[in-house]
């Protein structure tokens, strides 16, 4: 067994838009949980809304405290009394949320939904948004939040996992095996590339992929779109309704934040299609709703993943079904995390998923 | 059996605007069509967009040949060559739509998205909007969109249950028993006054209702709503969440139409709720999308009623458990439909529910 | 605030067979529990097959350590820090089960199939069955296991909610609104009673109720049931069919555990319609279950309430809409818990549900 | 256009047991029929029922009047006036099942569990079961059950997509993404062959196959069966819940018709897991069904394929994902109808799938 420090490296919030690199303690892992050494952390959109800090309500914890980061792989260092699910030495990928499991939602398996989100007394935490998260050289995550690597899969396709489980979770609300489906996707972030990748994998007939930055277009072929639509010239609805022949697509994944990306949707899901939101949006968004009203179009939503999502992403992975390479183009030891952060906001350099190497993996 | 004429009196589409009594031949069942003796139909908001045309992408059918009307009892006084479902004299009522059967929404159960919506000829029938309907003395329907009225509920109760299916129909969508939740009705017209009574008889814990007409929101009250807000203050909002104990409805019924109630529905709905969009809009509609991403909101739509909904108004109605006075306000010979159409249009006398009483019921 | 002893009388597992008062220290709560002063209890056929031992695979507790009782309300006299849910004095009924809430199935909202069912050390409890229940001056639950009774609710009333929210469940796995469907109901325990009524309550158009018990069939009449079946002269079946009008039932709940019964079901469920097995059978089952794969019906099984189904129970009660007359037949102090169970077991008196008076309500 | 004959070749059932191949008039389509030139067909083991008339409660249709055969592939020969889906050249594969689509399964969705089955004068059609089917040079189908066969998938392999959507039909029934799943099939007849295939296909995580003859569990492990389960020692069903780490399977599929495998398929589902019943069983099943009960297990089942099913196995072969290559063991002429149905009904020399050549393909 490792003898693990007292002390660590973590990035850590400090004022408001800055993040450097302090000192805290090794958290000590409570009854069921387990402490990670991490390998490996990526960075995601929710992060620069944690650095400017404009993701908290309250204007955020003091300067200092704070470790973001909810994408991240490492090794089981330690675990509490009750896990027998983990041994030291384990494998591991985090998913980055623990809910109550006390309220409504978290009993009857929405805990992404958890009605006391942000209670750290009641047992919710959201790894590296309420509680202490993974840019750092430990983590502490519940039991219930992480997922065993595979053999085959490094901790650099691993941290992607999370990300994939996202992706896992919004074909899993359309409520429908994805197989023979036609399915649109908006926005060549990472979500829609992975998106794009899952669909394929899990026997859709057609997927397109729409977005107007081309080289991420391209990796959306490389990764198997049917179709890919440089939305740019303003048709891009009509090419991926040409693509369904005319019909529409059953699922179209929103997946850009672009407000006007709902009506988009909207134009392109087929008579009683779904359209699942994905993106975050920053401002109201304006669409023809009716359309959805005349045509008995559903809209889910998914915040992250849910129940099962990593671990079928896992599967996934193990199965050397999935394809990393390409969609993480930046690597950071974690003493830069600044200027990761400052690629990943600015996409410098055609950044999409940019990397924490925190320690040899 | 009764002797049926060869001519009968119809309501029928004039110029745009303008709906004029006429007379055409009377129909002559199909192998699976059933013939009504009409008696008692009323209107509703797409009859109007029918009477000035809006309704039809194409300016709609030549003057004196279109009947409207898709809210209707009557008795059945012929039967197609394959119908053994009903018999002469049986006292029925209708549902607005009959799928192409044979299109991939229509086999997996969703015919109100029928995706040969229009296509006469591959079997779509929607009464009164791509064929002709009920304001006139004799409809004919495919069997599949008749139920046969209990002894207890007599033709002016009967006609309301076209309505109470769409209801049913909103509630079936949130996949739930309905028994224990918190329902929150927008709108208080002919829909979301019978949402209102139908969440109460299934056992919602508890029921609002918000609008802005005062003896509208008298009656929600008079059918069993909880609490009835009236919204032009400002506050509607707060009102129904704090009648949830600040946790917000498990479901959002949106029945008003109004683009702004959406972005209420998001507001007043809980994490993991579901929105259902009942009314139409007619223009494009904002709101604060990211609110139902972040909280895991699903929108559900309906458009009329969909597979079994009328079937379980019916029932419903036999049991007694369905009040309908109050509702149908207004009464008018099928002479007066031009009256009729007005005083509907016009909510002249505080019109709700408009009746024309075709035949003695 | 209530002064709480520190010794109670508890009801405790003797040897095999034989239950005794003794007394055992008051538990303490622990951060996320409720301390509960036990009023009401009442007997469940597992309480009988707890007290001959042949429920525990392991042989079970040792003697004079173990209070069964899964079915009680109470008020609440402590609760631990993290406890906002509930207030001292507060009269709450009790569900049985608390997941571990960390394996995939408690994660996915089904806590009673837990994969850690009995693993205390990893949060998983079933009162009066892993962990010390209710037969007892206190019982400790965890906090997600209790819900406030209404105003109007007493604790008598109360303690049935426990029961009505399995039957809850059982309508909650069919996935389909109650409202218009023709439900049978096998087996006129305290289980197949109640069904009976929520049928009712939810909207259903026919239930019917078969039994061998005239008495309880009487009660099944008072409590709704449009048809009761006696089944003893062998054809039940067909008349259950008959009041189908020859189509079958919509749903079936078996809530006898006869084996027979399964055949039974079978025979009598209509094209694609749903049986619940809700009673526990105690050998195998012989069937001809190629009925329900030419036919697409679908067994679904329910052990306990689910989530949400007590909270719905309660809401149900709290609305005045459930009747527990009649079916609670016998009291008995606690002192008297052996006649209490023998009362029970041998249905002396006609027996149905037996309550235990642990303290005035 | 292909100049169609008047009369054709078929087979058609003589006296029960026999089958010899006959004249017929070449059937003429109605307004929503297709005509399809038969070129491939294949037996199923209902074919064998309808060969000895078991099939038929009435004893079956006058010698030399039916056709039998609901697995074929062809080409479109002529079209009904309503039909555009399909034009003359088309290469076609069938499903078995049109319902009435006006009972209220069919209307919502559930067409192989059709009210009216058997009325073909309200609709229902069942190839080759309640109508003339393939096993002719010419098949009348409504156009709602062809699907067009992509342009790398032949005849030969188009016909066992039938059969394929019968396992389409039975994974959507489980509702549930398979990806990650573990699923153990029983029986290594066609269809749990392709059971494995699809699984992996769909990204299941473990797939085991159990069954008694060597040579089809080589199959079974070339189709990609993780772990192949010989069960004449005993043991099989502990060998397949060892593969599962001794949790169990989440789903199993029940494809033998081997009525002591219901008993070891809930032995070796996990908890709250799903059995899927697709296998025909000839005499009463006994089970100890207090398993599923106890532990949260529901059995759906599945008759023949269910809507969209069809169309996605018609899509995973057109995406060159299925493999069919090694499941067809034998051809016949039409001619050799006899032979074909003998060496199918005795598995003479390994028979697994016997396809009738009937024209050039």
């Amino acid at each position: 067994m490792a003898v693990i420090a007292e002390v660590m490296r973590a990035a850590v919030l400090a004022e408001p838009g800055r993040i450097r690199v302090g000192e805290l303690p090794v958290p000590e892992p409570g009854v069921d949980d387990v402490l990670v050494r991490v390998r490996r952390a990526s960075l995601c959109g929710t992060d620069l809304k944690i650095r400017s800090r404009a993701f908290f309500a309250d204007g955020g914890p003091p300067p200092g405290t704070f470790v973001p980061g909810h994408e991240y792989a490492g090794e089981v260092v330690a675990v509490g009394a009750s896990v027998d699910e983990f041994r030291v030495g384990d494998r591991v990928v985090t998913e980055a949320h623990r809910g109550c499991m006390r309220c409504a939602n978290c009993l009857s398996g929405s805990y992404t939904a958890c009605l006391n989100s942000g209670r750290r007394d009641k047992g919710h935490r959201a790894q590296g948004m309420t509680v202490n998260g993974g840019f750092a050289d430990y983590a502490l995550n519940h039991v219930s939040t992480l997922h065993r690597l595979p053999d085959g899969v490094g901790f650099d396709a691993g941290v992607v996992l999370t990300t994939v489980g996202t992706v896992m979770h919004a074909y899993d609300v359309v409520g429908d095996l994805l197989v023979g489906a036609r399915v649109a996707v908006l926005g060549p972030g990472p979500i829609g590339l992975l998106a794009v990748q899952v669909a394929k994998v899990l026997g859709a007939d057609l997927v397109t992929l729409s977005g107007t930055r081309e080289e991420r277009l391209e990796l959306g072929r490389a990764f198997g779109a049917d179709v890919v639509v440089d939305a740019r010239d303003g048709n891009g609805v009509e090419r991926v309704l040409d693509a369904t022949g005319g019909r529409g697509a059953d699922v179209v994944l929103e997946c850009s934040g672009a407000p006007s990306a709902v009506d988009d949707a909207l134009r392109l899901v087929k008579r009683g299609g779904c359209v699942v939101l994905v993106g975050f949006f920053d401002r109201p968004v304006t669409a023809d709703l009716n359309r959805a009203v005349m045509n008995g179009v559903t809209l889910r939503t998914v915040r992250g993943e849910g129940a099962g999502s990593v671990a079928r992403a896992v599967s996934l992975a193990g199965q050397g079904r999935l394809v990393t390479e390409g969609l993480v183009t930046h690597h950071f030891p974690l003493e830069e995390v600044g200027a990761a952060f400052d690629t990943y906001a600015e996409r410098r350099g055609g950044a999409i998923k940019v990397m924490l190497d925190i320690a040899d993996a």
